[in-house]
């Protein structure tokens, strides 16, 4: 970084993560701190990820932002916090002195490009992984190394469980001033190999009312709420550690369901009441435990977050046969091209007699795809300049 | 009661009543003792009611049951522990002496003729009034006064709510032996005189969990269930009780809504979980708050039991308006006759800027028709023998 080079670039990607306790209720609005600890898994970013380029030079004139190519408000205060954040480390690693001697100064104007492998429009959390990516790309830009699971929590809360991989904790914390809100990995995502994700993107019907409006009526109105933060979660996070350290899908699975929909139960116990579950999201639950009871144990968990996707969890063994199950009971309407995406799936047939007692009244067309992906690591540097996503002139790349 | 009168016939009707502060899980399954206190609205049986002949004659060789015509299992259970209790009653009442040397005899034989003069198929809960018509009529026929809401508990839990008019409060006790598990009358039916009752019956769906397993369930597993039942149910239950004293729709609107949210919330905290709500259920709740939003305060409240309708609380001056908005969200499939039963309803036209803030993508044929009704009396000895649903011969009449 010496000082001819103009421009500084860093790229980075980051991960969706779904969460099996849920977060849902901030004690800080301001500082995102959470009314209770929530644990999550990982996605794998060969099928879900965020890349974000961050961008510092003297000749920047002005900070700018660049979301899946239209530019966007910089100074959205969530977007700031970041910023501010990561800066203020920056300081403190460079030994607090006000003097800014550092090759890349603190007070360069940024340009910061990003963009999502899926369609935001999909539903699937794209916030987490944002800000997460934002983190990154700005900490390595500023060389800023260690705890960022804070920062990343300023952007937005459950973005601080997408800068670890595999199974994460984000620890509510007791201090008033949030240090000790932090995320922390459970286990790595290579500890269940066999764990696989399906997440089955539903059609239509937009999210009505956003999560961060949506948490805060909760904290206000839901005496239900309060009673889950404050009582059930810290004991279903401690058997949920259990199950994920010993790998029990059974107990896994069941406290995966029952979490999704306490979650939901508190939303409609919110006044007014929140709706995320619709008729084609019960039918998804109903098949999901149909196909359970059929075989007598629990073979996939579903679990919902505020939009209409539901996000199945399974073992690899189960994957052919669960998609063959979803395939039947919401018949592609196209020809089924792409109808199954991401990791391949095998070839299953179904017995007559699992058809019959699972498959009940199919809706054609209510799925629009299965997204197949497992677990897997944090937020990656991009080495290869060629995946910057702003150009020499510090503007962004025209994309294929 | 002379001994030569072979038969002795008694009729009696008895309302439905619709809580406020709901009832969901047993403490004591075969007492039928409930795990929180309730209240409910006891309606009008100009609309809504359940008819019960039961006679005694020496001549009969078996109890026997009919229900809207056709002969039922008159050793159900649930009839049999009616039958049971009425009849200790009348023999304590009589001096508990061995010698039986009544009148009637309590060896006698029974037969008991049942109707409702709305469909059972709408999901308007049938067995409250059932249970508490059963045992009017089996009271008076055995002459057994007073306290009888311990009894119609025993055939059905809310079935002690419409022992009494007006608004009602099922008291949980703290008994074993369920003795202190009574129901209360708050306040009579004239009361709030302007209080009126809006059932939406809706199209299609067959209850698909029945409330004794459903509980039953939620029971087992819903560890909000157990909070709402402990703490936050007292509470609601003496604001509750203050808003109806108060005639305070405000207030009663209000916690009406939540705690018919609640209800719905614990049912989905089981595990599996319980729907009684559906889409339409939702796109009511909606209109109802952009409603009271519109008007800048609550003017309907709704309330949904286990099963698909919408039961709507509003004041005498708010009905034609609400009618009619209710005509534009669900446009009748027919040609509108008969759209709006029971009580008259005067006519309203709407104001553009309601329609518009109110009226958001209509469902044409989604709610069948509207029953129009009020809080009415309890339980009525009908002195019309005409009236009887059994004839001379003891078995039920040919009714037109």
């Amino acid at each position: 970084m010496a000082e001819e080079r103009p421009l500084v670039l860093v790229t980075c990607t980051a991960p969706v993560n779904i969460a099996v306790i849920k977060y849902w209720g901030k004690r800080d609005n301001d500082l995102i701190l959470p009314i209770n600890s929530s644990l999550s898994v990982t996605l794998h970013q060969d099928q879900l990820k965020t890349t974000t380029t961050a961008a510092a030079s003297r000749d920047f004139t002005e900070d700018r932002l660049w979301l899946n190519g239209e530019e966007a408000d910089v100074g959205h205060p969530r977007v700031q916090a970041c910023l501010r954040e990561v800066r203020r480390l920056a300081r403190k690693r460079r030994g607090g002195s006000a003097e800014d001697t550092a090759p890349l100064s603190l007070s360069y104007k940024i340009h910061i490009a990003t963009e999502n492998n899926f369609p935001t429009a999909a539903g699937l959390a794209s916030s987490a992984a944002g800000y997460a990516c934002l983190v990154s790309a700005l900490a390595r830009l500023y060389g800023v190394e260690g705890e960022l699971s804070e920062v990343a929590r300023r952007g937005s809360g459950s973005a601080c469980r997408s800068m670890m991989g595999g199974f994460v904790q984000w620890q509510r914390g007791e201090r008033l001033d949030g240090r000790d809100s932090l995320a922390h990995q459970v286990a790595p995502e290579m500890h269940w190999p066999e764990l696989r994700v399906l997440i089955l993107v539903v059609s239509g019907e937009k999210k009505q009312v956003g999560s961060t409006a949506g948490m805060q009526t909760s904290v206000d109105t839901s005496p239900l709420l309060k009673h889950r933060a404050e009582v059930v979660v810290p004991e279903r996070l401690a058997l949920m550690m259990r199950h994920i350290r010993e790998r029990d899908f059974e107990g896994f699975g069941q406290l995966t369901m029952q979490d999704s929909n306490q979650f939901h139960a508190t939303c409609l116990d919110t006044f007014p009441p929140i709706f995320y579950l619709n008729d084609l999201s019960r039918h998804i639950i109903a098949l999901a435990h149909r196909f359970n009871t059929h075989h007598g144990h629990t073979k996939v968990a579903y679990t919902f977050d505020a939009g209409p996707n539901a996000v199945i969890f399974t073992l690899a063994d189960t994957v052919a046969e669960f998609v063959e199950v979803v395939r039947h009971s919401f018949p592609p309407a196209t020809n089924g091209d792409q109808f199954v995406r991401g990791l391949p799936v095998g070839v299953a047939s179904l017995p007559e007699e699992l058809l019959t007692a699972v498959v009940t009244e199919p809706v054609p067309g209510a799925v629009r795809y299965i997204l197949h992906t497992k677990p897997g690591p944090g937020p990656q540097l991009v080495d290869d300049p060629s995946q910057h996503l702003l150009g020499a002139d510090g503007l962004p790349r025209c994309r294929a």
